[in-house]
């Protein structure tokens, strides 16, 4: 597959940008003691490989209203129909992931709602989507832990 | 609760920003008629108001050899012990999300692994803290949307 | 919202009420060293606000001849006969609760019967309204309890 | 078991009764052409023989602040503990309802609570009495019926 | 309902019936001090009373060849096939017992048959019934009990 | 395994008697055109040989109070315990199967009971014998067949 | 059944060739110190019974890219489809196990798969077959025992 | 990894012996239009990469009077047993297979017995290992497909 490998550099430039990627270059290659041209350059090409695919601002959905959220496994048809509903899916902006899985469900995604009765009405907007048969919910009670950064450090300690 | 009221000004940087948190603030300001002052202002309050919590990079797992996804429910000995476990799964990187639920799972969780057998290793490490008196697995076959930029999206223009 | 505000003659009015609602007003005012016109001003405004919406025999329905309770979950087609069903639901009298429910079930619902052929012909009536295409039955061996007061004082005890 | 009998005049102050519990027994008197005594003495006749055990207030809980509902499953380490337990949930007054019931359930119960974070402390609560080994929760979305009217009267055109 | 009331003797009659229904109506009669005609007339009475349904032989399967024994839950379609699918399972002999339940089915049945192979051919049999649209099986790997003599003689002290 | 070899003469006698065990060997012999004594010596042999274990009363349970059956799984903490809780069962007359399964349940029975309370306290005893850990009950809202002849007459047809 | 008789000179001939089916019949013959001929025979006879149906290599999956295992359970809309879906079953090489079975599956089946996208097309082909109405995966995380050995050597020793 | 890398004629090579171990190597080569010295060399090669592991005879169960086949699946106190579980089912011939699972199960297993009966003892000395604290077994009414040859030769000929 041609992996693309990541050197020591490139390891600690993604390791400042991971918890706040606004930090300017400037400051990364003074901490690094490289030219800001070098934190550039490796930038765009882990852009460029894909590595980095983009970044995000991390908001308090609870402050924004969207207090609720759950977890709605989907039994289909038929698995046929599963890129189909996929795309129906994508186009409810309140489901933020969802995956094909083994298992139980055919397709299980995360919702985040303002109020027990909009979770209603998104549930049954999945139910409506031609194909889907049936779906079960999971209701989360308090989101404990979110946060993908112990991870990439992880993975960049270990490269 | 006296809820942070977000006006059309915030609402259009943050839609900004979602799509790129290094877009410079004068580029923001210029886009939107203001100035880079009030753009720096206003995300500053936002900070201070806990909506914008931080930004992260989006990274491609699959490219650095974490293509394994699977949700792992939890059933403890006794919800009493919720709080301890939590902070146990918050030591093992591999867990990305973890959340209290209703319905069959005391905590369900989301972890990326390297490989089967990583995969085995992380769900034996979970199965080995206190408390925890078995686990079900579901693993994901296609990660096949992961988005929550359309969620922000809808929330701006919501407001 | 603009939550309806209930103060303390409120709370002590409806606190009476509660465990006996034919209480004569006249007693109630002697009582809260009211006049018993307040306590009438009081209560039709708690109707008109809806907080009152009427008042209920508690009966024995053993006694009655209706001793057998069972909680039927059902599973329909598609949710968006939710709607109807219900309603063909709400037809059948010893049905005397209904949810839209997470989970397992689509409606979760309470049925009473005087006996067990009885439950199996209340039964049988749900399974034949269009839309519902399975259901499933966990029989109540012993209603242990049944009873809002506590609950009623504890709001009220809170506000 | 010597069933007490309810004549027809027995039935009609009922379904009077039922629909107003406030309503003055010279009305009902004057409705079914009797007189004010004969009501009084019917009421109390049905009281000392149990079948009306009192009279409640129908509040509108949402209103008050209580609009989450969810009916909880517990399973119990030994049955012999049954009865203790019950007198446990018995203390907290979220708890509603509560029957031993037949199937995957030892008790299962309804509780209302203000929020889902109010709802995650109820379940703990049940969750820590001792013998309760495991509970699992369904999420009402909407309470569609909740209505013994419509059973009482159906019971009392059948006497 | 004018429940039939048996007294001692025809208890006693029962309790010796019950053991062997071969025995002789003298012997009966001598062993409880009344005459042969007395034993004739109760349970005359009995079986017109429709107390006494009739005799059976208790055969020993295993030795005629029929080892193996299973439940099977049926799920129908619609509970209203229910009565046109018990008659369709009445044709298969070896279906000894059907039930309708509640819970997870619909109807609850056990089979005999002579091997596994055999037992695949009658859940087959019971699957291509018109209206039955799954069936699950669990095997007996022992009947440890089978024995509605204990019970008998239970009912008859308790009378 | 020297299977005991049933001709054609037993197999007549036995289809005569399955109907109706009192039947007189003299009429069976009548009507079979043998001699009385050959019924008596073949039915002698099939005794000795365990083919013929007994004779038992076909009862009318509902008739005798004994309206409510229901079928109920044990878990057991251990399979170890298997032996000594069967003789525990068999010491609970209203216990009347009782098999050793595959599948969700390590014991499976069926119980009759007089009501729902009854039942109720027989669910108790089995949960309470030592090894049982949870049950699971499932109830019956008819007994649609209870027929061995049908197999019987078949087990004959066939040898 | 008239089942073939092994003696102990074909016992210690297959505890042979069941550890290596390619050692020489010479070398079987002086370790059994028996002629050639008679091992060739005996092999032969045992070939021509049906006891051995021929011989295979084990390979090692993981070398060749096979790492990943899964049991893949199947409901189908009616058990009329079964011969018919076990052929399509037989055309997908993948599939290495299929069974009938009781329960909750209709058939069972083990396949084997280079990766986890791989998996995800096999099931759809399971998924995709004309029958087939719902699937559900178990994925193995490590085959630790796989050896039918142990069971020959001991069948030989019991014969 | 440094995956091994098979050419063409390994390819044949074991395409030829897959269906037949005892093939001599003079025929292979004839076959291939090599020499028996080369077939030698890459067999020895691909023993010694593990590739080829061994080779095992097919024989027939059902005809050495094994024709009941199950599978089991464990669940275990804690998955630090795991590895000691496993040790002790290695010592029960009769398992064939096991697998460390996700989902439902910790260790899943394929068991074959004589009988019922057989089946029973199996299961009792699974469920008798320490760390084992319950099983549920699925029974095989028919093993329709049990092949890796089709398997094998679609690896080789994607090579």
């Amino acid at each position: 597959m041609g992996k693309f490998k990541l050197d020591e550099v490139d390891h600690q430039i993604l390791d400042m940008l991971i918890d706040n990627t606004r930090v300017p270059f400037t400051d990364v290659a003074k901490k690094l003691l490289v030219s800001a041209g070098t934190v550039h350059v490796r930038v765009k090409k882990m852009e460029e490989a894909g590595i980095i695919e983009g970044s995000s601002l991390t908001l308090n959905y609870q402050k924004l209203g969207y207090s609720f959220i759950a977890y709605v496994g989907l039994f289909l048809q038929n698995t046929s129909q599963t890129k189909f509903v996929l795309e129906r899916l994508n186009q409810i902006p309140y489901v933020t992931v969802a995956h094909i899985t083994t298992g139980k469900f055919n397709i299980f995604c995360k919702i985040r709602a303002k109020s027990t009765t909009h979770a209603k009405e998104i549930i049954f907007m999945i139910d409506d989507i031609e194909g889907v048969y049936r779906t079960e919910t999971m209701i989360s009670l308090e989101e404990s832990i979110n946060d993908k950064k112990r991870l990439m450090h992880t993975i960049f300690n270990e490269l």
